[in-house]
């Protein structure tokens, strides 16, 4: 049997490389609802970075001799449910989703990547870094709130959402997959070590919806 | 005012600005057809690079004095009915659409740059260069045929009436644009050279159906 961390590795590269695929996606959709011919192309540029991070992913697993589609494949379907169940309908939905549901997995992702040797630790964190996506969220979002008071309460019912969809999909996906889970045990330490990273993570999505002027 | 040469660019730079992003746009849209994640991801690269295509020419157009979303502006509407009276149905005829689409309309663009001055000319062919889209697709292509005599003559009849809606579509945007119709009558020469013109992009057209396989 291979050591925990290989299959870990494999496991977080595989999800993470689906994830900037369907990132690609979304953003690429999102695009389409944009108010401005500029918005629509600053929205395709990120969309276009994620793609590159996929690629870079995906050349790590070759290296590894893992077979990219085969390190995908185990998560396609939660994640694809997980976007089925939050399909943003407004141009504003889609600029929380991506702002504050990518910034709540990247936040996760980081942590075990934390637990992970060089070099894929130095990877995964520099494909998380952000594509200037949080400053453009922030200023738009900002904006349309200042513009119209009532849009702040139901963007801010739509990103508990989004944490609640993510929280339920994440922990299912953990739990089919016993080296993923054995590494975020072992490298927090025990339980209570598990607890502290839950409660990283939701400080930080607490001042991201802040930062949007949202209601945590 | 300005000498023809000025706004032709502007317009020629602008109707390419707009048309990388709505070639961004269904490159993306095609990928979720993919029957594969590897041809997803490959699809997804190849949007990609139109969105880089995009930002050095709007880069351009600043450089000008030019503001890029009015100088995409007036081709919005031709280019977006365009697409949706040539929606594909299938990956095949997404294919089929962005390679016989896509490379009549490099063709036509490309000659109309022939005309430019430098550095524009260079730019214009550049941003035209095949993105590794064109070996992918007749691939693709031929392959379906080999596994599937039929699917030939669907496709071929697809072919023709893309290259229809073209036709009819670049004929009403020309006619709109005295500077572009100036530009293509006196850099051909005559309406003879306008002839010699259609010739060549038409041979190209038939080169490429042939290349998948298809009845031109």
């Amino acid at each position: 049997m291979p050591p925990v961390e290989n299959t870990a590795v494999a496991d977080l590269l595989g999800v993470l490389a689906y994830a900037e695929l369907t990132a690609f996606d979304r953003l690429a959709e999102d695009a389409r609802m944009a108010p401005s011919l500029t918005g629509r192309a600053a929205l395709a540029r990120m969309a276009a970075a994620e793609i590159g991070h996929h690629f870079r992913l995906t050349a790590r697993l070759e290296e590894l001799g893992v077979d990219p589609s085969a390190a995908m494949e185990p998560f396609v379907s939660a994640l694809d449910t997980f976007h089925e169940s939050t399909r943003p309908s407004t141009w504003l939905e889609g600029l929380v989703k991506a702002y504050v549901g990518d910034g709540l997995a990247a936040d996760f992702y980081r942590e075990i990547a934390g637990f992970l040797p060089e070099p894929d630790r130095g990877l995964v964190l520099d494909v998380l870094a952000d594509t200037g996506y949080a400053d453009f969220a922030v200023r738009e979002v900002r904006a349309a709130i200042a513009a119209d008071r009532s849009v702040a309460g139901r963007l801010a019912l739509w990103g508990r959402r989004l944490v609640g969809e993510a929280m339920t999909r994440s922990q299912a996906v953990i739990a089919e997959h016993d080296p993923l889970a054995e590494l975020i045990i072992s490298g927090t330490g025990d339980l209570s070590g598990v607890g502290r990273l839950i409660e990283r993570i939701t400080q930080a999505h607490t001042a991201r919806m802040k930062a949007l002027g949202l209601n945590p």
